[in-house]
Order: structure tokens, then C-alpha cells, then sequence
């Protein structure tokens, strides 16, 4: 297939090198250029969410009939409203994308072929969009590394993606902040690197990114403070019962809610 | 060198192996069982730290002259008030340690001889302890695996641990808790992987950690509460601005503090 990428950072990147190894005819190009888009089947927009609907528009014009666009940001409600009015369009078809993997460096430098192997891919279609299309994206995600396709609507993929992935950024940048963190080396082991493994998300990226999802994301940051307060009651009071319990809560939902991650 | 171990739990276990992979003839035994120290030049001490006097006491009256005992747990000023009495003990000597090193599933049937590769020991040792005993210890600490000996205080000991492994394992146990951790598959990623490692702390054993190092833990986990909360109040203002403030924050403050890991 012909595939044109729009976008060469550590997503637009990888797309293009895992396409290229699965052997479709993939080019990459930064939002700046203008991209080759005239006889490409699919496109990829690997730009920042508030970027999606500029990149689109631009390459609309000279898309093939029946191109397909999907997006690869990771926030869909606000890029599914800005995209509505081309939900029904009969010259292309957008699919709103989300592909579960990333790492802590990003940029073209550190692209890779690999990043999506075993990963889900998380698809946003409008009711619209034709089973056909569907098809022909689940086969080429698969043939990308993906693991699995996962359909949903926005509001879920918000609320999910605000807990799985959001909410951690936030809690490694609030932990890397403490005074004691420069004094780590030979007091530190597995848990420590854990937990500052994303605790430097780029400023630029991830304010838009938290700020576009804020109404799903404030709800569960809540929720987490409230908890870590009443860890806190308890072991303020020493009271031991209570950390025990507390404890045993977090065993019985480990289990409960991730078994084998 | 003859080392006996009481406790064999992961870290009993592992120094056990370790041990022998290196040569040495070690044995490891229940705290329930009768330990044979007679001939013991090293005796470890691996059970939880409320359990450590009870031990070192029961084998006081057989240990040969000399030998050196060192304990494994994680907090060191309870430890050290404790068996202050022994620390000018002419029949043998205390020191405090800590291995760096644990995985999140734990027991003998988890333990392994090559936990400690890499890791940091953390020594502990009264001011009346010699020369000869620390270089011994040194020497042997690095032929189980351990990378570097770290020599500190109680006090520093305590502060340390607490941000960099108790306050993780805090964290991890809270996350876990949320109602959405149940639908995690699909939508969670290597950020949700690191967060949850640790989710499920043994509650025995950390309840116990937490209210012994209950002083040097509530300050750390107060200020990590206060840096959620004042990013949970620029979220809720839709304060980009300050937002980009705080992650611009944890970036400077993750390259000085924790560098490479």
C-alpha cells in the first residue's frame, strides 16, 4: 500500500518504519512540508491534537477518492468534534486512531520499527464509516506490530486514557520533584526506576494534552488524591489496622484489575 | 566462608543462593526453626524488622566469638535503637544492612541468586564497628552480585528509603485502586505497567515498614501530596500556562536529580 505519513516524530516515525518493514511504500513528512499525499491509499496524521484539523484540511484538495485519514493522537473527543463535518464526506473517509505505545525519548532519532509490536491500537470511527474500511485498517495495523485493534467512543477512550497513561505522567512529574531525588544513587532500585521513567513529559506535548482531556482527567486525579489523603489519616494516626486494610484493598484490586498485564 | 541466614523469604532466599553461587557453604533457615550458627563466621538476618531482636537473641548464646551478624530490613533507626545494647559487644558484632534489591513477588519460591547484581548494599554499621569486619563484609557483599556498598546513618537511611521505595510502593497502591483499573486491556500501555509493579505491597509486611518509618515517611509523602495538588488546581483552572510550568519543572528537576538511573 501506499502510505503517507504526516508528522516525523516518535510516532510519525515508527509508523513509517514498521510500514516500511512490512512492506508497504511509506513516506514520512513534517507538518511544515507539504505532503505527498495524491496517490496514497491511507494517511497517518501524527501531529498534536490541536494541529489535526490544519494538517487535514491542507491535504483534503489533493487526496485520491477514498483515501483513508487517521489520526494518532491521544485525545479523541476534542479531535472527534473538530472533525465531525468530514465524518460524512464522500471523497475520504477519517478514522480517529490512538496507538498505545510510546517511550520516554521521543523525536525521529529515537523511532523505531518495533514501538507498536504487541501493542493495541485503539480505533474511533464515526457510526458512518463503512465496515470495509475497518477491515482494510485492522489488517494493515496488525501487519504494523499491532497485537490487537480496540473499538470505542471518545468519552471512554478519554476517561481510559486519562487513567491508564495521563494520570501516570502525572504522578512520575510530581515524584521526580522531590528534594531528595538528587541524592538517589545507591539507595534506589526497580520501584524507584518505575516511577521516574515518565516523569519528564515534554511540556509542550503534554499541557495540550492534559488540558484538551481535562473534564475526564480531573475526575480520576481526584479520585487518586483522595485516596493517597486517606492512606495518609491512617498513617498519621499509626493506625495500623487502617494501613493494613488499606493495603489489602490495593492486593484484592491488583488482582481484581490488572492480573497479567 | 560458613553463613547461616534466618529467614527464608525473598531475600533470605536469594542471599542464600547468591551465597553458594559464589562458594560459600550457606544455609538458610525458617525463623520458626533452630538455626545452626556454631560455626557461622556471617550470620544474616532476614525477617521483618519488629522480628530481628528476637532472632539475634536466640542465637546470641551460640554464635562463635566474633562472628558478625548483619540484618536485611528496610528500616534502620528501629533496628538500630533496638540492638544498640550489642553494639559494643565484645562476642560478636551488629551491623545494619539493606539490600536495594526486591521484585514484586516474593517468597523462597521467588528467590533467586542473581537478585542482587547490580545493587546497591546499604550498611549501617555503629561507630565502634572495625575496619576488619567492614572490609570482610565489603568483600563478600560484592561476591553475592551487589554493584556498591553504601555506608550511611540511621537517620539518612530512613529519609532515603522512604521517598525512594515506600513512597513508590504508596503511590502503586493507590493506583491500582481506581474503578477503571477493571478495563485497563486495551487502553493501558509501559507508562500503567510501571505504575502497578508494586500496587499489591504485601500488607504484613508493609504495614510494618510504613508505621516504623512512619517520621521520615509522612513529611515525603506530604510534599508529594502538595506538588499533586497544586497541579490538580492549575488542571482545574485550565491554567496552561501553569501547567506548562510544572511539567517544565519535573523535566529540570528528573535531568538534575535522577539522571541516568
Amino acid at each position: 500500500m501506499k502510505i503517507t505519513i504526516v508528522g516525523r516524530g516518535l510516532i510519525g516515525g515508527s509508523l513509517a518504519k514498521a510500514a516500511i518493514r512490512a512492506g508497504h511504500d511509506a513516506s514520512a513528512f513534517d507538518k511544515g512540508e507539504t505532503p505527498r499525499v495524491e496517490d496514497s491509499e491511507v494517511v497517518f496524521v501524527a501531529v498534536p491534537p490541536s494541529a489535526v484539523v490544519e494538517v487535514v484540511e491542507s491535504v483534503v484538495p489533493r487526496l485520491r477518492k477514498g483515501a483513508v485519514v487517521v489520526d494518532m493522537t491521544g485525545v479523541k473527543g476534542f479531535v472527534w468534534e473538530a472533525m465531525r463535518k468530514y465524518a460524512c464526506s464522500k471523497d475520504f473517509v477519517f478514522v480517529g486512531g490512538h496507538p498505545m505505545a510510546g517511550k520516554e525519548r521521543t523525536g525521529w532519532a529515537n523511532a523505531c520499527a518495533d514501538l507498536f509490536d504487541g501493542a493495541s491500537m485503539i480505533l474511533v470511527p464515526y457510526p458512518s464509516c463503512g465496515r470495509l474500511t475497518l477491515d482494510m485498517l485492522e489488517k494493515l495495523f496488525l501487519q504494523l506490530g499491532f497485537a490487537r485493534i480496540v473499538y470505542t467512543d471518545p468519552a471512554h477512550h478519554d476517561a481510559m486514557i486519562a487513567y491508564t497513561s495521563q494520570l501516570c505522567h502525572i504522578i512520575s512529574s510530581a515524584y521526580v520533584r522531590d528534594e531528595l531525588a538528587k541524592d538517589h544513587k545507591g539507595y534506589s532500585a526497580g520501584s524507584f526506576r518505575d516511577m521516574v521513567r515518565v516523569g519528564a513529559p515534554d511540556p509542550d506535548v503534554w499541557t495540550e494534552l492534559f488540558s484538551l482531556n481535562r473534564d475526564a482527567l480531573l475526575p480520576v486525579l481526584d479520585r487518586y488524591i483522595k485516596r493517597l489523603e486517606i492512606f495518609r489519616a491512617a498513617l498519621a494516626a499509626d493506625d495500623c489496622a487502617a494501613i493494613h486494610r488499606e493495603l489489602e484493598e490495593s492486593v484484592a484490586a491488583k488482582r481484581l484489575g490488572v492480573g497479567a498485564v
